[in-house]
């Protein structure tokens, strides 16, 4: 038996069962706030001390909003949780017969586990893009893909290589979905309203930004007239989209898209997501991209005490034959339902199974540019525009945890507004990952 | 000839002589802004993409401030004049007889140089201590230690082992000057605050803060009152100060003191400071602390168009054998004066001299806790305790770059106030510097 770490239970704590969830996105989150109160020791293992609010993630990259408005710390958001019990670690692996998790700082027993550690990025198995373009899940990815634009326009007015200057300056974006529509939405605005006055020395015209999307239309996920306004706003603003166009490679700072050649030295990857299980559990239980199958009570098929949530399980019904979409509001609602489940269990009583509520979704393209597909019980509220701008910036603001978060990320935005300004263009601390070189 | 960087020079520009300045911090920026309009190409070359408020460091190092509200970026800053360009790189080499820089990112021509390079971290030469304690003299220092705090809390929970459990939380503050004085101040308010929620599992009564100073008082710098109440509200608050006392090394996480022996894994060294020149100048121009030697109009001895200002500036006269104080006023008025006098050498009128203008200090121990000594005109005020810490919040306020960063401050200060709460605690990234090795 491992050696387990010391978790320094409170004495009232000892003997209640242990609830342990990997991952703090927004199902651990939920799940975690409605197991308040309940008579057991609720264990939340992350590997950030924080939560982030993954949908603002392209506002970091693009320079409006600064980092720590959008992600918020654990043991602040469970302060006054009595039973609550935060460790900082990674969880290498799960050791379903003896009950316990192998993780970074020792090894933990557990009565229930709950597996919400979320999607990575899908590079479909192409070394050459894992390796050299940008995605955007992490706070880290953010900072680096901020720092990488900035530093690439300060490299392009020191050349007079007109093909080394437009290679900085251009940008493929590789998804339609809502983060490649955002940030493309996003630069720009960089492009027309910031870049002009920061880099008066460069032929900004020459900025071009193209969205790469392999399925004929934008934003899947929603309606048609959502995908149209989409692409309509994106063309106003200057946005080259490729419908029906696959990427075939990146390489020698060149995109390789299936019906031409983009040199650029930013390729930003926003094309598809894989599930991150922990491992350790039977191959059996794994779907093709990577997520772990459970039942509708989200436990993994199976096992008797192990359960996902999120963008890690994949809850297949003949309906559903790829589960729920791998986005916050079916992992915040799995969340809440486990959370009573966990409760129903610990006292015998019969359990719920899970039925989405969808409520609809969102993405936006600019000021005064979104789309919107609400479903206002089962009324469907479809609208474009400046009014669809307003209900994305009330819903966005209103899921931020932290009432201080919202303050800050609400002036932001009205500074933004009238000033048209994005304030924070900043190059903090050398990136994570290796940089492109680049030779002047 | 070193290959010239391409400069984008606007075609109106050509020809008019170049002033390169190196380093925007204090004296840079308030140089940079005074040479608006001048007749000339004004050339800013900086490591960094923007100015940092190095007085609020210790706030972003203890969780109170977010990192972008006290930097700005420079292409911001002077997005409207029009003679300016910015040049992110570090300058490694002045060539004095060829008028010109060589820089990471290539060799460029001056007619005038300033040096605004200020100071760096004087270690006394001791290398356990430069590679092991962590310095705050940049923002990538203020959030290594950030993320360091947080990291050794975090672990400090995982151990049985007292000792290494001390050696976790406990601090050794070195230097009784404002940057040791208020970092004090701050983590006593954390310990006070914010911690007993965080870290309910941990016994904080063992959290110990020295704060170790080679002289008899605090604050050299100000008046005997100031120093004396500096040290009554660190003493109200918690902190050990240990005055007269020496650090001799640090070994095995062990602080080697004149008197005694303090085991931490956290000591922050916050001592003394070095002029931070740029090499190429005759070594008969550097004084024993690497300041380069001026005369009253901050020309470098023996050079007709090289200038320094600031921290890296020695003017030594028979009044100030050691120049002035390293700190942001004599740099700032060194600056603007600077300005006028370039402008006064490229018409060939007379220089003034140099005076300094000494406006008083202060430093703030925490909440209602400040200690300002004011000149006004002449007449000395001398104050401590919840007016001087309005004053001290005013005046930090009104010097801080940009109306959205006072803004975001004021906000943070307010809700701070109110909440007791320092709401940046988050780890972001992985620490520059080497990590401490923490083995549970």
């Amino acid at each position: 038996m491992q050696k387990l770490i010391h978790t320094r239970t409170r004495i009232e704590d000892l003997g209640k069962p242990r609830i342990v969830v990997i991952g703090g996105g927004f199902g651990g989150l939920e799940l975690v706030k409605a197991l308040r109160g309940i008579n057991a020791q609720v264990v939340l293992f992350d590997k950030y001390n924080h939560h982030t609010f993954q949908p603002l993630l392209y506002q970091v990259a693009t320079s409006g909003l600064e980092t720590s408005s959008i992600i918020f710390p654990f043991r602040k958001k469970f302060a006054t949780h009595k039973d609550f019990y935060f460790r900082m670690g990674e969880v290498t692996q799960i050791l379903p017969e003896q009950n316990c998790i192998e993780t970074s700082i020792g090894t933990v027993k557990y009565d229930y586990l709950v597996i919400a550690t979320g999607a990575s990025t899908n590079y479909f198995g192409n070394r050459n893009i894992m390796q050299k373009s940008y995605p955007l899940k992490t706070i880290e990815d953010a900072i680096d893909l901020r720092n990488q634009i900035i530093k690439n326009f300060e490299l392009a007015l020191l050349t007079d290589d007109k093909a080394l200057m437009n290679s900085l300056i251009d940008f493929v974006i590789v998804g339609g979905g809502p983060t490649g529509v955002e940030l493309a939405g996003s630069l720009a605005e960089l492009k027309k309203h910031v870049f002009p006055t920061d880099y008066q020395e460069l032929e900004l015209q020459e900025m071009d930004i193209h969205l790469v999307e392999g399925t004929g239309r934008l934003l899947n996920g929603m309606s048609e007239e959502a995908g149209e306004e989409a692409l309509k706003f994106l063309k106003d603003l200057g946005v080259q989209v490729h419908l029906n166009t696959f990427v075939k490679d990146y390489f020698n700072d060149e995109v390789d898209l299936s019906d031409q050649k983009i040199p650029t030295k930013n390729l930003i990857w926003a094309a598809g997501v894989l599930g991150n299980p922990t491992e350790g559990l039977d191959p059996e239980v794994h779907t093709r991209n990577s997520r772990l199958k459970v039942d509708e009570y989200n436990r993994v098929l199976g096992y008797d005490n192990i359960f996902a949530i999120g963008d890690v399980a994949a809850m297949i019904t003949d309906t559903l034959p790829n589960g729920h979409a791998m986005v916050a509001p079916p992992a915040m609602q799995q969340g809440v339902l486990l959370a009573s489940n966990l409760q129903n269990m610990m006292q015998n009583k019969p359990l719920k199974k899970f039925v989405y509520q969808d409520q609809g979704s969102m993405a936006t393209i600019g000021r005064n540019k979104a789309v919107v597909d609400l479903l206002i019980g089962k009324k469907p509220l479809k609208t474009q525009g400046t009014f669809a701008w307003l209900i994305w910036m009330f819903v966005h603001l209103m899921s931020l945890v932290g009432f201080r978060n919202r303050i800050l990320v609400l002036i932001s935005w009205v500074w933004s507004y009238f000033s048209y300004d994005k304030s924070n263009r900043l190059i903090i601390g050398k990136n994570e990952r290796e940089e492109a070189d680049v030779v002047i």
